[in-house]
């Protein structure tokens, strides 16, 4: 009854186009990229033009106290977009427009819809540049990317969407429609409560406009390539380049399973005879550029690189970039995939991707890594075959004891992916039980009734 | 009976050496350098040497309702450090080592009290730089700046005390000692209660331990200098910088009445027939350095300067910076100084130092400017004659008047000396109700007893 009671009122208040309840759409609205995540049914989709009618869709739920969940694009890993049975699954697909970009000021306003590589395109127009770069920039919207924070290939120099993120227009968990942050290259007027919505996963608020801060755009990178005859090699290399006071602008790993991987889809002809890639790029500009890659190289050779080069050869570090960016698709092909996303100290990366091989070994599971390796945040992707009930239960034990031996070397459980549902368990392994009760009470706070993604990120449920 | 009781208790819990009562003390504990806001008499200071007595010091005043108004060194400008009737002040003075260097991570873990250039000369020791430099980075504390989210003259290109702050140990408004954040470079898990307690102004929590990030070691500085018939044609070079896509690591405007007070004081010989100088600095490495200082010049020459050139003579460069730091203290010699703080979007730093001279004509008050201009963020500093209650009042309707006038242009009330006291009300018209609903609603869940500077930033009382 109170489900029929909602979509009725959503009908009341929205024009019906925004509002859709075909069984076959609701079923492609239960789940972003984890599947693997528990998810529900949801009372119906809504894909609102405006603020004001994402504040008509917040109004309403809180009325009739149904859950509402944010979604971008869907491509998620962590299962923050899953839907809930009956709740109000809020798509923000057809609030896509760039409202402005102010080459004076450096900053751009956009709606949450808009898709992350439109807006580099765009700012590139301009001279400008919007740094984060998760791998799904193709797809994914700069309003997911605020809710989780999203990082990328060139956070390692470069930041992480929260760094970019100067204001947000919001509805809060009351049903108010505000602005927060500022335009200001500076500002300290209040909380910092803009910093509070990044990353909170769409539980503390639904951002409805996003003003970004932007850099120039930078010299043409170069790239640096090494095959590594074993993994723990490539982690030398990568503590290696911290350690000589390096800052390329892009450092990723990628082992042999994925190269094989992209391979055997797309026939790129980038998998060797090495168990690791690493792939560094600088953008320093002009003589310095030149000098950072061939230290770059050096870090490489020293720590066991059976092949490496400085390439002034876009087409081939293209495709090796490229590769990079498919890894998740090409290993998807080969089954129901869970993507870890742990983060531990640079100094670390070596030992956390032998702790990996072990895990794997031990339960028998295919783990294919890819990672940010220069900001130790490492993606093994366990890999299932599909079906197999038996071989799911050991990658879901393997998971859990990569979170621990990330936890053990000083690292997170989520560097870059967010907590959603899959990693609500290790954030309580994570952090203290007074850190939690202050997450509880800021939820609490600015969402009183429990309404906005409720059971994500906190694991308690509403009201906390 | 209040105050006794809870002074006693502290000294049942802390070593007498602890615990000052001292009158000439707690008179010299009263205020930061905001002595035009209102400030009490604490009921004693105490200067803990622990985390752990941090955290007994807020045990006790939660038992006795007592507020705890946390300091560093005092060279606050807005009163966020002033002191209530009958409170603890909680100096960070005894906590001041240096606990950790990682140089592979980049990464510095310090107490609270340690001084900002003290752990920039360490940092340097091993190759490393740690950004945010306040004017007062030779006195305020890490504690501080991290309070007050701090800026300075390199956050032009290099960003604010925020994006240093990878992780706290803070003593919640609970009485829990806790860490929140991270030691590694990326991390989502949970919320941003670091960012959350960076600008919160000892509002939400007292700081006992920082880990900031660091950055490599950065090339020599090219400065440039500019000398400017008025303040808006300096204006306009700082717009036109802006506009050509350069990112100086430093663009400082100050003008004729500052560069007189310093000299009058410390005879540098800076003082010039001009009414605004300008300087820039560059640390591009190589030819790229040498292009951005032409470029920078170019701005300057056509936006009007009498005369400008890139220097590589050192001396002459660093006299114009330590005016620069010197003019809040030769600004200080001619009376009672009100410190204002706008930050206006870049574009408008012509108009904004023109409402400046207009609203101090209005009033006959004498307003001398030094900005980082290169941020839009603008200190008039407001003199007035000592003793001259007049004058006084007049100044303190021109320092209203100018607060409107940035928030006219888009601007904000403080781009980096915090709220405090000297900007509550100014928040207010900034920031609409809902906005401070929310600010409201954070600090009553991280701290229920209201015990944590209360009064300042938000200007309800406790409970809010």
């Amino acid at each position: 009854m109170l489900t029929a009671t909602v979509v009725e009122a959503l009908h009341r208040v929205l024009p019906a186009d925004r509002i859709l309840d075909d069984p076959d759409v609701l079923a492609a609205y239960r789940h972003d990229e984890a599947a693997w995540a528990e998810h529900g049914r949801p009372a119906c989709v809504v894909r609102p033009r405006t603020a004001e009618e994402v504040q008509q869709v917040v109004r309403a739920c809180l009325h009739h106290g149904t859950p509402v969940v944010p979604r971008g694009a869907g491509t998620g890993l962590s299962g923050g977009a899953n839907a809930l049975d009956g709740c109000v699954v809020l798509g923000t697909e057809q609030m896509a427009t760039i409202r402005e970009i102010d080459v004076a000021e450096r900053l751009a306003v956009v709606e949450p819809g808009v898709v992350n590589d439109d807006l580099r395109a765009a700012c590139a127009e301009h001279g400008l540049w919007y740094p984060p770069d998760p791998a799904s920039a193709p797809w994914s919207t700069i309003g997911g990317n605020v809710a989780t924070n999203a990082g990328g290939l060139c956070c390692v120099k470069y930041g992480v969407t929260r760094d970019y993120v100067l204001g947000l227009q919001v509805v809060t968990g009351t049903g108010e429609l505000v602005r927060i942050g500022r335009r200001t290259a500076k500002g300290v007027a209040g909380y910092d409560l803009t910093g509070l919505m990044v990353g909170s996963e769409g539980t503390l608020g639904v951002i409805t406009e996003v003003t970004v801060r932007l850099r120039p755009a930078r010299p043409p990178e170069r790239t640096v390539a090494g095959y590594f005859p074993a993994l723990t090699a490539a982690g030398r290399a990568v503590a290696g380049v911290a350690a000589a006071g390096l800052t390329p602008s892009a450092l990723e790993l990628i082992d042999r399973a994925t190269l094989v991987a992209v391979d055997d889809w797309k026939n790129m002809g980038v998998s060797a005879e090495a168990d690791a890639v690493l792939l560094a790029r600088t953008d320093a500009p002009g003589e310095a550029g030149e000098q950072e890659a061939e230290a770059l190289l050096r870090c490489f050779t020293e720590a066991g690189a059976s092949w490496a080069a400085a390439s002034s050869d876009a087409a081939e570090a293209d495709a090796l970039f490229a590769a990079r960016r498919l890894a998740y698709p090409a290993l998807e092909r080969l089954g129901p995939v869970l993507t870890e996303d742990i983060c531990v100290p640079r100094s670390a990366v070596p030992a956390m991707l032998d702790q990996i091989q072990m895990i794997g070994r031990r339960h028998t599971v295919q783990i294919a890594t890819v990672a940010h390796a220069g900001d130790g945040n490492l993606h093994p992707v366990l890999v299932v075959p599909a079906g197999d009930e038996v071989a799911r239960a050991r990658a879901e034990i393997a998971f859990d004891e990569i979170l621990d031996a990330a936890l053990a070397l000083g690292g997170t459980v989520t560097g870059e992916h967010g907590v959603g549902l899959l990693k609500r368990a290790g954030l309580r392994r994570e952090l203290p039980e007074p850190v939690l009760a202050m997450h509880a009470a800021v939820k609490q706070a600015l969402d009183p009734q429990g309404i906005l993604n409720p059971g994500k990120v906190i694991a308690c449920a509403p009201p906390c």
